[in-house]
């Protein structure tokens, strides 16, 4: 069994029990920043990473993101979140604090490609991946016995034409809301409005071409009788319309007129193997703030 | 004027005087790398590159390039033209012989964007392009003295909605008989069915996006709206279809939330130009084929 | 068990009973490619595909690579091959013919860094590396349940300074005659002259940084206080020279002054294990002829 | 003449009369940041972009960039300097503040290659280079028609190795305190530790390897040699350490073993060329921290 044998790894994450994320979205205006570091300096946390971004100074959205250490943080933390409230209403903040401590819980959702999800139980086992992979969803049976031998649970949900929203019904069940984040797999179904809506900008799908080159299904044939000379892949989150949601990550190979599409298949599942866990990472991170149909990813 | 500052330079191309190149293109079978080389060999060629690809092995085209030295090869090559003929007849094959010590001309047309056309005179000037570049073909002024301190021929040709098929007989005039290729060095104006079957797969264009990705105008634009990761060039040959006729070359550079269409714009002017640059290198040593709406690049 | 998981993989090799490959080393002259090509079809043989390089045109070697067909190829290769010896002499050629179905044999030698073996198990499973994984060789016992999940033999053979010679002496007693090619994935100890002389480029070694930057041991530590922008892998062939030897296959990845050892380390572990399964891949398909101490690979 | 053609552009640089940069090092510590962004608050100074880094957490040091607009900024700034002092006492800052609207004086040293040259000019041409080309130093005549057709100055200083003494102090003269850079764009002679001393942190040089492979002359033909499938270019600060200096980007391109050198030299102009246009962006635009033999860029 995998899991034995990677016991005696140690993880490779530090133990940040103090550590939080602030992840904030607002107008731009004067005196954000110092607003912001001000109110942690008085409430004893120390600044430890600060990204911030403007999209256009005049006028446009602000979005930061602030690591911080905050002595007994556990504790601590209600207060300052109800403290911050008035720095957020001020500025007309939408905004978020996590504990590193507390990981982030992935179902994972795959049909019958398992390089993706290989991928990210490598990373997983390999202390890369900072999060609890909490359980694994599947229309087939074909993954079963290969993850439950790393003892993470596998709900064997098939899904029908026919049955399709009893099936999503039954998926919102199992995931319940424990979960906080999906990541698809290529699990190659359509997700429902009506799912998406529960897990708005929290479920990540990987999609097999460089968007918004070749939308939809068979990607690498389309790529192949386009001649195109570079393939990608494509991580980002899902939205009502197909393959057209806020994108997260890309990444590209060359390839040449050799390559037929079974070729193309084959080079492209590293990619999308490694663009995947690259938006997980950062996904699990807090790293990424959504706006409109885009992406800050700091 | 910079054609005096570079008179030290030494051309890095030496001049393969009795240097030619073979392409091929035929429906696969057995026998066609035997009987060309020996064919070759017979007729006192020595080969000293050859390329091969076989689209698929059953039933599909193969394509052969070859580079072989022969002396004399300026009074030999009518005879080892004529002979080839009954090879040819063989295998059905569409094939071209060029002398490498004969470099192709190239009529550049370009509007008001200027870095596509500094680098091919950079790199022609430098020695890395070996064509003449006979004449530069524009709608407007702006490059006129300075294509012309190349001593290069500039032909200003306003082009209207209005004038535009006299535009194009007054190109096709000044390129008369005499052009191999013409680069659409930004030219940004769509070129008329009638003006490509004159120089069907022998006008070069380059477009800024990764193409199919944003296919027409403002493409920086549209990836920027769509929130890319990544963006790219692509140079092609020209057909009827918008941005849609065989694919060169291609590259792309990395991008984040923090470029705007402006930097957008000029990370792509570095790709665009690198990508037009390679692709005209290749087609002036005969490294393309050309087979429906692909290529195969040796 | 995994074995059991990916029993409904198809294998995606289409098995090619009659092809096989030739690789030809010899001093470079004219009517090589002719009279290799006119052997192979006066015995019957089709060429699916032919590569070939000269180093130097004047009086360099010459390199090439034919993949070709032939009926009934297990009952005709003895007379093939003693048919060309003839004109294999007369080129002064270093010859061999290998048949695309007979899958090398590979032995995999670990230490305790598993990402490497992960991915090279995990390619085979998915049908992308075309060869047997005869046997994972380890100092250490850590992957041994891993491995034999699979069905591949493990041998623990630890070494010491000491007992050093007993355990290559030990090594070369399990791998016996049967192994094509060994490969070090993160095997962290020195292989010694004399053994190396039993595989000469046939030992395959990935090195964690862009080489010849970094020889030696902790190339990340090396790496991050230099402050390069870039890290990289390199897989070699083992010489008797430290990193030395002829260089198969690199490639690198961004990174920044963010990025420590430890994140470093993380980024390379992917691509040491995406160069080292290129590399491995390229052997077993008879794509790299080695000169020198340089690698031709088609 | 170049200047002339290129008068129709407008510089794409908006004038950002009230706007600086501030630089920071200092030992980290807890409350730097909400110290920094409340005094600039304070006085009265909206903060457009801030980036920060602590090289480690425990002890490390702290590295600081704002970008801010002040109203009034050329009356203001004094005041603003001499207030900040109290701040920067407080956690022993190094600090710098400077001007948007104050180009950055370059002084580029050429010797004969110039394709370096022709990029900076290019891109400072196309308005891409927010700088000042005060002048150009080189050791021969070649460029000087080139580079006065630019209205620039072109000082021709000729270097022997008697006359090196001589020739930097001449430098030194022509260069007087006015040049706030040094491009060493592929100028090809080693600098004194007496004129280094000057320029501390000042002098970009473009070496054409990726550092540290290939230190020293030649690195092209040290790369061919060493059979590397990848060749690179650095651009770094110059210290008294012969290509030892804080390296500031990288960037590579991949080769083959079809490359010899000449292939590798003329692809290489291209990664130097776009490299150390790069890093001379990048130091105008006051991105750089250098501690101790590494870069912080923002």
């Amino acid at each position: 069994m995998e899991i034995h044998v990677n016991q005696h790894r140690v993880n490779t994450h530090t133990v940040y029990a103090n550590r939080a994320r602030m992840l904030i979205s607002c107008p731009d205006g004067p005196g954000i920043v110092a607003a912001v570091s001000r109110f942690l300096h008085e409430h004893g946390a120390n600044i430890v990473q600060s990204d911030q971004y403007t999209m256009d100074p005049e006028g446009g959205m602000f979005f930061m993101r602030v690591e911080f250490d905050l002595p007994e943080l556990t504790e601590a933390l209600p207060k300052l979140e109800q403290d911050f409230g008035t720095v957020a209403e001020q500025f007309r903040m939408q905004w978020h604090i996590s504990c590193v401590s507390r990981k982030k819980k992935l179902a994972i959702f795959v049909s019958k490609e398992d390089h993706c999800l290989v991928e990210l139980l490598w990373q997983w086992q390999a202390g890369d991946l900072d999060a609890d992979i909490a359980m694994v969803v599947s229309n087939h049976l074909d993954m079963k016995e290969y993850v439950e031998s790393f003892g993470i649970l596998y709900h064997h949900i098939p899904v029908t034409p026919e049955t399709k929203p009893e099936a999503e019904q039954r998926q919102l069940e199992v995931i319940d809301s424990d979960i906080d984040v999906i990541i698809l797999a290529r699990y190659m179904q359509i997700i429902s409005p009506k799912f998406i809506e529960h897990y708005r900008n929290r479920i990540i799908n990987i999609h097999h071409s460089f968007l918004p080159a070749f939308v939809g299904g068979k990607p690498y044939a389309q790529a192949y009788n386009r001649g195109v000379k570079i393939i990608g892949a494509t991580a980002h989150y899902v939205t009502e319309e197909l393959d057209g949601g806020p994108i997260i990550e890309q990444d590209v190979q060359r390839v040449s007129h050799r390559d037929d599409v079974t070729e193309l298949k084959r080079i492209g599942r590293t990619i999308e193997r490694v663009v995947l866990a690259r938006a997980v990472k950062w996904h699990v991170e807090d790293r990424i703030l959504v706006h409109e149909n885009k992406t800050v990813v700091f």
